[in-house]
């Protein structure tokens, strides 16, 4: 089982992050192995916290209006080895290491394994392969 | 100079894309090349389109209030190499070849240059190194 780190942030950091008129904002999450982009979904202040001092991705869900810590239902956990906030503070970006099976609900690795165009070829972080 | 290519999404395909409140979807942008995530900004239906149509990332300003063709005036242009929709059609991924000095406009090659915790060490991709 991976191992969970904290990654100890400060308030100046922290103080950095805008969320928008929800109070969120939005959490890139990145394969730390593959650099394949896992998924993306939204944090708040507090989950923000949770995730850095837990070592574990930890959002708010929208659609149910609470914390949820990913992974703790599907076992998908994400283990957090580096964490960065852009130039704007207004987005977040989460490398990881994915537990389970993959990121995405439908039993994709990534969420993203869909590309535009019929014809692409996806490369291969993002193909379709089942876990 | 790199090569503009289009990518031939169809109806159907586009239709799968869902769109915030204010007609507007997050674009994660990632190096094709080094897989760094270099930015994220918003697309509503008609710049994906222009986007896809173009082979250059064409985003909505929502500070601008306008249409915002990446690179027209910093000359850090994205041409398109691989585009995505994620299973829940409400986040989009390009992969990029990224023309200029790098995707930030603070010159740094990603916006994401600044890892949580002071003494983190960032990787290679995002670290700080100016244009």
């Amino acid at each position: 089982m991976p191992e969970a780190t904290p990654i100890a942030a400060n308030d100046a950091e922290l103080a950095l992050v805008t969320y928008d008129a929800n109070g969120l904002v939005p959490a890139i999450v990145q394969d730390a192995e593959t650099r394949a982009v896992l998924m993306m979904a939204w944090m708040n202040a507090e989950t923000l916290r949770m995730s850095l001092e837990q070592g574990r991705t930890v959002f708010w869900s929208r659609s149910r209006q609470e914390v949820w810590r990913k992974g703790d239902t599907s076992g998908d956990r994400q283990f957090i080895r580096e964490a960065y906030y852009d130039c704007d503070g207004d987005t977040l970006l989460f490398l990881v290491e994915q537990d389970g099976g993959g990121a995405c609900h439908t039993g994709n690795r990534s969420c993203f394994y869909r590309p535009f165009g019929s014809e692409a070829e996806p490369a291969p972080e993002y193909s379709t392969a089942a876990r």
